[in-house]
């Protein structure tokens, strides 16, 4: 009988993380101070993240051992499998062999406690107390009210406030799991209170949340703040996914031609793609794309600049491909896409050409998780959705051309917290959105005079 | 480091079911036909159920193999890990050692598919073209729709209209996965309008979705009926987990002094539990525990007695323990629990000493809940909370009595679409439910002259 799943055992978890930036094909452009114009340090982070994780964001140090503490709680869901999709193979009548790591098995239903553990330790080890942190749809802040749970430390999320009311679900986690999670604006913080004095109706954004989240951190007794995509050193954490698809797919006996992953602020997709890429930059051949919403086409059509990575102008200036920090993504159900930057280290990887970014449709997305659904039984995150939409195009082309292809891609969580995108989409509610030409022209016009790293690329518009 | 999870390699998923009908101390007692107070015959279910089926339903065949397409089919989430839970026994600070299978991993977070499909399967053979079926909360309602997505068969789902209602996600669980569900009682059969007719604001019941679905299957085209538990067949079906969990133990070096599960209608206990009954049959010293609400006493309290299996009186009187077809549970969360009777096998093992049955108070099981999540990560159904809270209670006897016993028990579903379930318990708006004094009276004396099973034994009253 095919094999279907292709587990690890336990012994076999990869015990340590890979670091790209020991293999980068060109050196990172350091992030900046937004008032001094000068490189950011490790001093400059200490108030609002640990010594250890700063330590871990600028290493380059090619491999980093994982402690026994979070590999313990790794084995709680990791290793995950590895499945290969002959249902779908079948469906799209391809010789493509078509594999996905299912990242969705972790309680938490996605890829996000590869890093919320390993945090929480961190912060535990160095006398974290409480951690803060912001969400949008919840996947993250969910993720790390666990992770808390684990290491015995408080939690505190700001939930975008419409949000918050809307999804009630992984709220509702996050207060299983013992964090305590508020709307945002709160009126706990002064950001909050002077948003919410401004309009008391704010619905809320992450950017906002984002301050409620770094002033609670800074003025709350040992406590420290926690992000969930973007940075360095999440990614880090992210690649367990990736080693263990090496060992997986050896087991196979193949190697994939094609990787695909979704990419909002990126770390999925790194932690499934960058050990591949290090093969890749030391010479094989493999197509490694990051899909992105049509809507909020960062990677396609945003420059290579310096930007803030947050809507209010706190974070360092970071090099990456931006859409501006002030622009507004259409309202579509992939909320974990609507970022309008992306990692670093992702866009200093499309610079070089080791990954290539492509943008896809909402609609296509959501057909693609209906036929994945069907096939494949799974009822994916409407992020994930973006990746599948991206295979079936390729297994198509495969079958087209007629060749062999393997294609992995990572299956970074399920929908089942997520089921009315899908009721808007099978009642027909749902559009595309035109591309935002003038919400990109106004929203890069903003940065126009900020610093420009040596590499600068302008937009493509 | 400890092994976290058992996992079985795909070429280790049994070949077979088992069937406990072959090892009954005690005959069992036929179901009849309650026109004609006769044995029901093959024939009188012909109308509803395949032939292939119902052969399943009288075989007493000790092992029935799996056919090759569900076997392909089950592998997309079987063999299912078995989990050690060290975390729960340091939190209860017990010798005990704690094993649950989770079978929250298939597509749907149940273990309602493993029969699912096999039905559906058994349909296709049969040459039924459209299945029917009624659903509470949805459990089943979604496993059913993803196993005919998977075949080809139209699927018509008859929901409760309180739950169509309340719980939209696993409606839109069935329609992503291609089912039309509709709210009960509907327009679309004799029996809905009359309810309609007499109550056009009726909230619908599971007796009343029942009716329903059977004249759906019986006066639609190419159809058949499905029932999700209770039935023999039903029971078969799952016992792939129980043996599953033979050969993980088996690996781990462990053999279980207690089992224990939640059962409703019973079909996750019995699949988890009569493998290792029948080691009990033949001499080996097991506790098996099937839990059920306080609310809803019906193996602790009801009698052993013929009654309906359904609320509206179109199923053969079965041979169960019963509070009486009329009995209405209080309105807790656990809706899969909600059922006035218990499977026919399950209740002549109870009979013959084989199980016994516990029953727990509702804010109890929502406690073991949230320490289950916040030690072992998972959040579970509120079912499955049934299991767990009697899980604790009997870690902490071996924590008194200084006992190393093995704990098994049945992870039956995660939770992630029930966290309303969970508002209500942290906002502190659930209570226990008094014991149903009066209306197991008033229902048991609904089916006082209904003919008497030879083993009637009567209701602890």
């Amino acid at each position: 009988m095919e094999v279907k799943k292709i587990f690890l055992p336990e012994s076999e978890l990869p015990r340590q993380w890979y670091n790209i930036l020991a293999d980068m094909p060109t050196p990172m452009e350091p992030p900046l101070h937004p008032g001094t114009g000068q490189p950011v340090g490790p001093d400059d982070l200490a108030p609002i993240f640990p010594m250890n994780l700063i330590e871990q964001e600028v290493s380059t140090q090619r491999f980093i051992d994982i402690p026994e503490e979070i590999l313990k709680i790794y084995t709680i869901w990791r290793p995950t499998p590895l499945y290969r999709a002959y249902n779908l193979e079948r469906y799209l009548n391809t010789p493509a062999k078509i594999y996905f790591k299912n990242e969705g098995v972790s309680p938490a239903g996605s890829h996000k406690p590869n890093t919320a553990v390993a945090q929480a330790y961190y912060n535990k080890v160095a006398g974290t107390k409480r951690i803060t942190t912001e969400t949008g749809a919840g996947q993250w802040g969910s993720a790390l009210s666990m992770a808390c749970a684990f290491f015995g430390l408080e939690c505190k999320v700001y939930m975008v406030k419409i949000s918050f009311n809307q999804k009630p679900y992984r709220r509702l986690m996050m207060e299983t799991w013992g964090a305590n999670c508020v709307a945002s604006p709160s009126t706990e913080t002064k950001a909050g209170q002077s948003i919410l004095a401004q309009n008391p109706d704010s619905p809320g954004s992450l950017g906002i949340a984002i301050s409620e989240a770094v002033e609670s951190a800074v003025t709350g007794k040992d406590s420290k703040y926690s992000l969930g995509s973007v940075l360095n050193h999440v990614m880090l954490h992210q690649t367990v996914n990736g080693l263990e698809c090496q060992k997986q797919l050896a087991i196979a006996g193949d190697y994939p031609d094609v990787i695909i992953g979704c990419a909002g602020g990126g770390s999925n997709f790194a932690g499934h793609a960058f050990p591949f890429a290090r093969d890749k930059i030391y010479g094989k051949n493999i197509d490694i794309i990051a899909v992105e919403p049509l809507s909020c086409p960062t990677m396609t059509r945003g420059p290579f600049a310096y930007d803030f990575g947050d809507t209010v102008q706190m974070t360092p200036l970071l090099p990456m491909h931006t859409l501006g920090h002030s622009f507004v993504p259409a309202p579509i159900h992939a909320g974990g896409l609507r970022y309008h930057g992306m990692a670093p280290i992702i866009s200093q990887l499309i610079l070089d050409g080791v990954i290539r970014a492509e943008a896809v449709p909402q609609l296509e997305t959501f057909e693609a998780g209906i036929t994945f659904a069907r096939t494949e039984g799974f009822i994916s995150a409407p992020e994930t959705n973006h990746a599948i939409a991206m295979v079936i195009r390729e297994a198509i082309k495969a079958r087209e051309e007629g060749k062999e292809k393997v294609i992995l891609f990572n299956w970074s969580g399920h929908g089942l917290v997520d089921m009315t995108a899908y009721e808007a989409y099978l009642r027909g509610k749902l559009s595309n959105h035109a591309l935002p030409e003038e919400e990109i022209h106004r929203a890069l016009s903003d940065i126009a005079n900020f610093p420009k790293p040596k590499q600068y690329r302008a937009a493509k518009v």
